[in-house]
């Protein structure tokens, strides 16, 4: 199945305090068009394997699946 | 002092499972125009007044600042 990924784009944490940060370094975004294309990507075979090759290398991970309510758009 | 926002937006988890959210149910994604306006919030009086305000009514917070390396841009 053909799926496309809107928007996706990952960082490194420079800054936060240890206190918030909470031993976490990373963030990865991705945006969907829709929730159909979310729904395909959660059964794609790629994604499953990325998740077998990915998730040994981690300690850690927090995983949040939201719509995305902009409150302030860029002029 | 005058600043900028570029961007502000939220959202609630509505699919991730228990294992993965961890607890958390929100996520607040704010993006600035560079460095110097991102310096700038930290030290902003409305932040801390907002700090006052938000800490004590949540229980658990992860806060990474990074900066935003696009992978792949909107087409």
């Amino acid at each position: 199945m053909y799926l496309t990924i809107y928007l996706y784009g990952r960082g490194k944490d420079i800054e936060s305090h240890d206190m918030l940060r909470q031993g976490f370094t990373h963030v990865f975004l991705m945006t969907f068009n829709g929730k159909d294309e979310f729904n395909a990507f959660q059964t794609q075979p790629n994604h499953f394997e990325f998740t077998g090759v990915f998730s040994p290398v981690i300690e850690n991970i927090v995983v949040l699946d939201f719509p995305y309510n902009l409150v302030k758009a860029p002029e």
